[in-house]
């Protein structure tokens, strides 16, 4: 008996639900757990399903899903195969070392295949969990130059998803559209609130009593993509800007590495400019 | 178009979930949100499905249902139709008037008949409010007379739950018989943290740096009942047993009407000494 | 023996809390609580001090302090007189009957003079409590002269603070002018984020997993007053407009109460656009 | 300018924080911040002081200090030296590895000096991160050997603090005496609830719906001794005991790495089965 993760999103209609668990009934699936969710705004149907059964035949049973659903359907069928991960990264530790300490010992749910840094900062740790760590500096060079470097090393992997662990360069549009809805970014600051750079400085000057972290897929618009989790903490007047990185740091971390618990889990779905996720 | 909620449970088994929708789909029911539960350790499956349609025969989809579900099976199908609820109280207030300010406003999910206490001193609250309010006084007199007085004025309205709102009396098993799974208490600790009396000045003799607060349904063993919800917060050497009280103060009222909001909108399973939650 | 809270700002200085508390040893003052920062950025310092002794001569006191602090100090001596406030509203209960129930169980710190409501919505409630009522409607009228009526209900009472307590006018620079300091607003979004109008909506469009309020001071820019105190809740897909308001609405009490104990308590500094609250 | 902690713990009377500021001030010694506590039970006065200053004299400024208390007074001068620590662990990695993390990049606030563990399990990832690790297993042996050889490893260093970083043996009544006050351990539920083993399997037995975790320093009686933080988290009916588990180990590594934190920085007093902690 093996695990099968069924992702389905398509127009909504009457009777999707039957006609689902129908053909999965007839090829001999069981559900174990079972979500789904109507966007009514734009009547949309998003279900995933975790079932186990005799696997041989999941592009038939990919086939006859489709049949029974409404066109413009999408059936994602996943089975138990391990996530590639990339981890960008520039200078500061706390993300990245979270992911492969979690790596290190087979509790990320994916795999790490490398580190890619714009300095040499983060070289050595990478290194020391036996992770290859390869620096490609943006410096002097034109973005398009920088962003091909990369795309060069990550090509040389089978990379499912792009985690920007405080990488704090911003990726232009066609670096973005090649890699659409693979590249995870944390950013230092509970969005849409101090968007853009410098968030605890912003947070300091404005006197706010918390402080917080957003996890999203990136698009074209800096900070503006899907956000997946996020998360606050309470600050008081003897945070300085220095306090609240620190504190915020320990936030970060946690939203990002809850991100990608959910996504190398298959629990999420991107539906326009927002995201369902099936806890 | 009506709406149907409908509970199910019973012996888990391969098909459940396309049996059930099957035959919802066969009486025109569209299914606006269902969730499921497997218990593995019992064997049990639990379901509350959320549908839309035509209800006149609600008693033939009950027959159906059970036609097609394991021996033993357990439907309920609700509609629409308010909780009757009476509150029982002793001293304390700030539980007592969160219930009847939202039962004021129309936002309690239910319909508060009558406020019960064993002292006086909430009457003029509760009557200021409209609500008429009985005083039952536990002094000088059996806790079987006591308690049948309690029955007397319950049985004098249509009663769905009990909500014991910082009701600081034992009720004896028979008592709890009459109402089985009908009577929630909020207890002043994370329990099984300081169960019985005094819980804040246990705590602040252990010197915990979190209160908290729990609602569970009543059943014969003090405080051991199913627990549905239960939340703490934080708090450090300043706080005495007086500022103990008065912050959990705050976290058993939102603990209890959290549940209360679960059990109104018929998203709670007992099992056990468990509860299932569909939030 | 009575109580006395002393407030003191002043620009900072080496030996400060020295002398401040060599000039209460003299007065025979006892200190139970003592909290002071520094605003190193302004070279401030602010201390609230709780003391217990004779207070026969605090104005004696006042210029000892005042001698022994550098210009420009402030020093402020409160004893334990009520605050006395004034409540505006406009249609939504759920903030308005925090406060009520806590002035009628006098457990908010403060005694409600007034209640004033742009609509008639909230007078039967608030008149079930005793208080109160003024209907002053914005309709059909200047902005100027419905403050001014307004400001007349104020001043026949002996007003401390004005409470907006989800009133939803915005106030003339004028009238925030005559009560500077003194007007707490409740905001329904976790400030700088949704500034303005219609935060839960726009929340859902951003498509958050978070929705928070925050307490503020009221200045003559939009929701740009010091903060006193933030809160935010996770939210999912599964909330809309309407699941965001009903949980925004538990989390604008909770924040707004906070904030109103500590202003009550004389623990909120005002320093240029932020506070320091010494819980 | 060097940085001065200074803790002082004795019987409470009037004119303490007076006395001890004109001390300081005679000193030429700047307040940076100042906490203070008095415990009226016990009648017990504590304070935190953090200057700056000329710190040639702090032994004569110890006994102008101690001249200026009560008799039984406890003063204790902090310069910036680093805390030595070694860590013991059993199987699990979560909370040694946050600690060696951060050890690494240098912001533990402490020095870890060694890893003992009474398995092989932890040694690679330690030793990938350049730390010693000692293996000292518990079998086929007395108690009294197995501490006897911990403690001839912890001698070899000049260790200020033992974290029991999950370390799954318990300590004898002489072990602990050797070590008062220095060993910190991590319990894995919301002390006093779960005492003892397998606190997650009894919580999915009892159904809780939080789980947590205490940080606290060892006495002789097993999971009783002054808890410095806690933190819970929420669950539901999803989360067996594996998933508690999982859930729990992010709790655990953030209360223990938060109760480090404070120890590190000299925020935390020892009073009888309490501690007083200034943040």
């Amino acid at each position: 008996m093996k695990k099968l993760t069924i992702l389905i999103s398509c127009p909504d209609q009457v009777g999707l639900v039957t006609n689902i668990t129908r053909v999965l009934a007839s090829h001999q699936l069981n559900i174990v757990a079972m979500r789904e969710f109507v966007d009514e705004e734009n009547k949309a149907f998003f279900t995933r399903i975790a079932c186990t059964g005799d696997l041989e035949e999941t592009e038939k049973l990919r086939v006859k899903l489709l049949e029974n659903l409404p066109n413009a359907a999408d059936v994602n069928l996943i089975t138990e195969q391990e996530k590639q991960v990339a981890v960008l990264v520039t200078k500061e530790y706390h993300c990245l070392s979270e992911i492969l300490i979690k790596n290190q010992f087979k509790t990320l749910g994916a795999n790490v295949q490398c580190v890619i840094g714009n300095y040499e900062i983060l070289r050595n740790f990478t290194e020391m969990l036996g992770i290859p760590y390869f620096h490609i500096s943006h410096e002097n060079k034109e973005k398009e130059q920088f962003e091909s470097e990369i795309k060069e090393i990550i090509n040389q992997f089978d990379i499912d998803y792009l985690v920007l662990a405080k990488f704090m360069r911003i990726l232009s549009a066609d670096f973005v559209k090649d890699y659409a809805g693979k590249i995870i970014n944390i950013h230092h600051s509970f969005l849409p609130a101090f968007i853009g750079a410098n968030p605890y400085r912003r947070a300091f000057e404005r006197g706010v009593k918390i402080i917080g972290a957003t996890a999203h897929f990136v698009t074209n618009n800096l900070d503006e993509g899907p956000i997946i989790t996020q998360h606050t903490t309470h600050i008081d007047h003897n945070f300085g800007v220095k306090e609240m990185i620190r504190a915020g740091k320990e936030i970060e971390k946690k939203v990002l590495l809850d991100a990608l618990e959910l996504i190398f889990e298959d629990r999420v779905f991107v539906s326009g400019n927002k995201t369902i996720v099936f806890k």
